[in-house]
């Protein structure tokens, strides 16, 4: 068992939609049996910036799990952690916390636009400040080669790399220093064109849809507001319709024709939006199946995220164990030290 | 067993002095049987200033447990607890970074303090910024009612205070708001007549030193500097020869007259430097004779501080298991939730 190992996982603030498909469900599916890969639903880290709405990420925990399951993360391959069970990651955190300064924190770009985007303004919370630190902790308890990213998250890798260098040379070298795996980060807009599909903007199509609010959103969708009759010619740069299809369709001569007739005119909205629907469900149905197969099953359920976890903690704790002795800190673990004579 | 609760402890970054002696370790002995009281060898802390020296930590953990034995502190009365052996701690840590924003550490008056004492400038390490954070996981993590300090330790209970209501008022009710113990802070001045005795600044007693060694120590004592010969009138006020026999000596007005006679001319420094040894060492001869004693017994010492570390620790658990229940993050304790249905 020599395969490289891969970190990756989703804070549980909501359950997942078609737009973590596309960004990094789909890709961690097809890794999954290449790589070692552990998959850490980050309850902790949700936290941050969720601490007054614990039952919500409580919740989404199992929700997420269940959309893990659905969409083909196969736990004899892949190993599902509950971060907050792993005290590990908090003991290494905040001995990381050491080897950051509070100026280099601030200057991190990914910490500084989320700060904006989030409108804290000064009144950040230490927690979610420090969250590459705590990054790095969750990457290295793993020992995590790999974590497969989009470009805007590569100063959190850095940040890893950097205090994995730090620790190394002044204590010992025990953690392993991670690379950024960089995939192709399709982003899937929004059902009303927006950058972003997400939760909070009402613009998503969720993997635990059924059928019906499937065909009910896509119906709704944005597409070229000046396309008002067939016979028009159409957009199809910002149109939401096409992204999908460009993520979503096989058939990609099958989407360039409909591009060029939807530009030339004479392609209506409604059946491009049909076409769009049928293409969705060929994915989705098959994951809705699993997830209701899974979803009757939550003692199966619960069984393998607790086994993923314990099993990612003896991973940690592992981890730990080294981190201790590198560090002067493994007072009890063998023979004592000679005293010191008075 | 429902006497109060105290926590108190020291970092472990050199051996104690007499200064500890006289501005807590005194206090502590005389206080271990009305309270039920944990004391932390608190070397986690003591990292985030001295993280490239975990040698000079670990080491000094033996030392601090020595002399708090040396003084009389009784392990069957007081748990001493080595706090990076106790993860409950750093995961409370992680949990209360999210209840506190930057811009209030940034403006807590003691961090403000020591960080410009200490000349970290913007360079400030994270984990020594955060630090009120931890002292407050110290303090409740032991469910500590009263913590005993110094005037200028007032913003750290106060931050620890705060945490808590914010803590309970959000999640439930599960920590124990703790009240600062003000006691007496005698500060003794160094042997140079520096306002503080360190053992950077080499101007420290160590409750470790040799009688030979006190007796060099108290000779080279800085006196008043214009008092040159013994019919000079002598200074008494910012004189540590006084100070330190206003701290030992029990017979106050002995104290008074050799202060007067100072003053009056006729009392040379010799008789006085002679007097203060035998003061001293009616102190620290027995602490020096209990060090050795146990000093003998190394195993039994590692046992002390592993078993005051076992019991510690259970208190610690505890307190997680009531906080993972208040937050939400008791996955496997019970029960199981509902499976939300896809």
């Amino acid at each position: 068992m020599t395969k490289p190992r891969i970190l990756t996982g989703d804070r549980p603030t909501g359950p997942l939609h078609i737009g973590h498909y596309v960004g990094s469900l789909r890709n961690r599916v097809a890794l999954q049996h290449e790589y070692e890969t552990y998959v850490l639903l980050a309850d902790v880290q949700a936290l941050t910036d969720n601490f007054e709405h614990p039952q919500k990420v409580r919740d989404n925990v199992l929700e997420v799990a269940l959309d893990y399951l659905a969409v083909g993360l196969d736990p004899r391959a892949a190993t599902f952690v509950i971060q907050s069970q792993v005290p590990e990651i908090a003991e290494l955190t905040v001995f990381y916390l050491n080897l950051v300064t509070v100026s280099h924190l601030r200057q991190n770009p990914t910490v500084k636009t989320e700060i904006a985007q989030k409108g804290f303004g000064e009144a950040v919370p230490a927690g979610f400040f420090v969250y590459p630190v705590s990054q790095a902790a969750d990457i290295t308890a793993f020992g995590a080669n790999l974590v497969p990213v989009g470009d805007d998250q590569l100063p959190m890798i850095e940040q890893t790399r950097e205090i994995v260098r730090r620790f190394n040379h002044l204590y010992a070298p025990v953690l392993v220093e991670p690379k950024a795996l960089v995939g192709e980060t399709a982003r899937l807009p929004g059902l009303d064109g927006r950058a972003k599909m997400s939760k909070s903007l009402g613009n998503a199509i969720f993997l635990s849809d059924s059928a019906d609010e499937v065909a009910r959103k896509v119906r709704g969708m944005y597409t070229d507001p000046n396309h008002l009759r067939v016979e028009d010619p159409g957009t199809v740069e910002g149109n939401p319709v096409f992204a999908y299809l460009d993520a979503f369709d096989p058939d990609k001569a099958g989407v360039q024709t409909l591009k060029d007739h939807y530009r030339r005119g004479g392609l209506g909205d409604v059946r491009v939006k049909r076409h769009l629907l049928e293409v969705l469900e060929a994915t989705l149905a098959p994951i809705r199946g699993r997830r209701a197969e899974f979803a009757r099953d939550r003692v199966g359920v619960e069984a393998i995220v607790r086994d993923g976890t314990e099993r990612g903690r003896e991973v940690a704790a592992g981890t730990m164990r080294a981190v201790r002795g590198a560090m002067r800190l493994d007072y009890f673990a063998r023979v004592p030290d000679p005293m010191p004579t008075a």
